[in-house]
């Protein structure tokens, strides 16, 4: 292993010169204007792998954006990795409030910043240099790999979804390796076991057919804007928990294992508050802050829009409203089940003045991995030597839709071997990916391959 | 009279014309670069009160628009009337829904569509054409006028109001005619005699630093769009009644005498809801929709905003949100108390853990005047001779702040004659006005000078 560990080490600056590159493509999915970007992001993944070593890549063409597949299997015998990410990135409003701009990496304090940095095109690419510096000093990996490396992972997965389901022959495997998580704190090894689920609506309230004078009708007809706050506002009662009806009859507890762990963590509630910017942490009543992120389903609208906008005063009632609401779901709520009590939920307390139209976006389910299985303990153990100090096990509040799709299509328990940070702004202006994170991620990733082989 | 009317009526084509002419001038108030069409507009009429016969014409200056005034004062021991109007007129946005350009003037039906055509031009441009019919003919009138026309009323008449306030000598006068509302239907002479007040407030929450992961935070920290949703909807109760303590304790209910004028009006819900274009209308229990528009104070939400509002799904916590919720008040409602009271409200109900900022916009108070005025009566029996028909009596859901600036400065009861629709898209394409009201309007105007001077 040593040749391979001072491969990585020499080859610092290349990773970041490279991942530069990589961060130069603005490849957001969600926008269709970026489809040229999308396709430059996924040829550039393509030829790392190729230029790896990686034996057979292929550029799979989808109803969305394409997903970029390469295998290496000249290990028989050995087990077989799927090493997935994802190469889209987030939009980058509000653009004002970026310090550089979100496609031209900056170095600062030891940290890269661009749009994507830790999320996730810093992540996926430490696996394609680990493979690299097997085959660049040993000629051949210790196992089996295949990557799958997507371009829609912001929007949902869809068409990965639908691939996995079509192609389970090719990506046939022992383990799903995933860098797509965060480490509980700077350099401390971490694990991930728990993901939220996730279930994306929209509520579209229309009142009369176009907007209309408040002198003249106010008080007189519904107020598309006031019906959607009213219909916001019942989706919690006082206590902060969620009113729709059977929206916990699934949600597990935490177990004995779990709380001791937890504690174990030292968890900072101020360190927290910190990091979100708030000067007080606000969640449901009788539950820890740990718990409102990892454990407890949640609420949140996010982004509302109606009526006026501009600056001034404009004195009318507006046609439409519309809101964005989403759901985190845990163990073992269902998605689907979940829209139909949210829509059902929201139909029933409109008004009959108004139209209500509720659309289910996206969604995804929750998940908990194995931390038993052979491939968890040997990620353990590889972060635990790249690191130096002990692996810790935390669950997180977000989602990775496919993650659900490879443990149940592909019959394995995923990997969550993460390196971001939850401070990194994935998502906000200003992402970031920690440097040192990256070169350690590399590692962890080459002792993984090893450790895993034998 | 005889001889007034008959002049009257054999000019209906010239003063057509001349309204085109007036039509033609740009003179949008709140757009800078119609600074020279606001100009050329208080020039036209300074320009046609002086070939009316009004002896002394000044355009004042302001820091702002300028305000023409004129007077003739040859009728000692009359009354002194003060007629108000306003050049300016509304943008034009959105202008493709415009049928024809909305400064070239076009006649269709027996309507002139063009922006300001009912609002205000087409009124004010009435009594400078009555005024005239009496020097052509008598060579004087048979009281005493001041004619105060302004090129700010879009935009909230600041200007006018100092002007006012620095000039109640020249301004003296015993009652103030306005033509600035509308008819109660097509053809019906009509006084209005309520206007309800306006203060239109902002508010904006403000929750983390900046827009966070909702996977990462969700659940622990407060939503600002969430938390505004709830402040709205806690602006109401279940009956449509609203909730800011002390908001209703000035309303004045609605008198005997007015509930039987109300029903002689035979007002159609289902018309009304058809020009609203709603199924059903909706409002405060206990009243009828006439007392919703005209009697009861509302609120409403005129805008909303947070988050993300673009296609698709962005899974954030947003950083801030806000709204635009404004208030039309009814006699004797205070703008000023109901401003504090609102935001003491507004800031009681939101958490601690956001910061909210409520800003009040403007205002405008509410404002009834006397039926039983001299000028009132005269101008009720000049319409009825007019029109042929018994005049009704309304209130208009709708604010003009400068009628209760009159009404406080110069202590006079003004006359709110109107001869416009409110189906006559005034603030909206196509605005136009109808060719018939505008001569019955010139009528009712001169009728009302003799009745007014007897």
């Amino acid at each position: 292993m040593l040749e391979v560990i001072s491969f990585i080490n020499n080859n610092k600056e290349n990773y970041i010169n490279e991942l530069k590159d990589f961060l130069r493509i603005p490849s957001i999915s969600t926008l269709p204007k970026h489809k040229n970007d999308i396709n430059k992001a996924a040829e550039f993944v393509a030829g790392k792998l190729t230029s790896a070593g990686i034996s057979r890549v292929n550029i799979f063409k989808t109803e969305g954006h394409p997903i970029v597949y390469g295998e290496w299997l000249g290990a028989p015998g050995k087990p077989v990795v799927l090493i997935y990410g994802h190469y889209d990135v987030q939009p980058v409003d509000p653009i004002e409030k970026w310090n550089s701009p979100p496609f031209e990496p900056v170095i600062k304090d030891g940290k890269i910043f661009a749009r994507g940095a830790t999320d996730d095109k810093g992540q996926l690419y430490v696996h394609i240099k680990s493979v690299e510096a097997y085959f660049k000093t040993r000629g051949s990996l210790p196992l089996n790999v295949k990557f799958l490396i997507e371009g829609e992972e912001e929007t949902g997965s869809e068409n990965l979804e639908k691939f996995i389901i079509n192609n389970t022959d090719l990506l046939k495997c022992d383990s799903v390796l995933i860098s797509d998580t965060d480490l509980y704190t700077a350099g401390v090894p971490t694990l991930t076991y728990g993901l939220r689920g996730l279930v994306y609506m929209e509520v579209e309230v229309t009142g009369p057919f176009q907007d209309l004078h408040s002198g003249t009708f106010g008080g007189s007809v519904a107020n598309p804007i006031n019906v959607l706050a009213d219909l916001i506002s019942r989706l919690h009662d006082k206590n902060g928990k969620i009113t729709i009806p059977h929206f916990y009859s699934n949600v597990k507890k935490l177990t004995k294992k779990e709380k001791t762990n937890f504690r174990l963590l030292k968890f900072s509630e101020k360190n927290f508050a910190k990091e979100a910017g708030v000067n007080e942490l606000y969640g449901e009543k009788g539950f820890s802050t740990l718990e409102h992120i990892w454990v407890r389903p949640t609420l949140d609208c996010n982004g509302i829009c109606g009526g006026f906008t501009g600056k001034g005063a404009k004195t009318i009632i507006p046609s439409v409203a519309t809101a964005k609401i989403s759901m985190r779901l845990v163990p073992d709520q269902d998605p689907r089940k979940i829209a139909r009590e949210f829509t059902k939920h929201i139909k029933r307390n409109a008004p009959k003045s108004v139209k209500v139209v509720v659309k289910e976006l996206h969604s995804a389910y929750p998940i908990m991995t194995s931390l038993n299985d052979k491939a968890a303990v040997a990620a353990s153990l590889a972060m635990e030597k790249a690191f130096g100090k002990k692996t810790v096990y935390i669950r997180d509040g977000g989602s990775v839709p496919i993650v659900t799709v490879f443990a149940k299509k592909l019959k394995v328990s995923p990997v969550l071997m993460g390196f971001g940070l939850n401070s990194e702004n994935l998502h906000s202006p200003n992402e970031h990916f920690d440097l040192n994170h990256f070169q350690l991620g590399i590692i962890s990733s080459a002792l993984f391959l090893d450790t895993y082989s034998i």
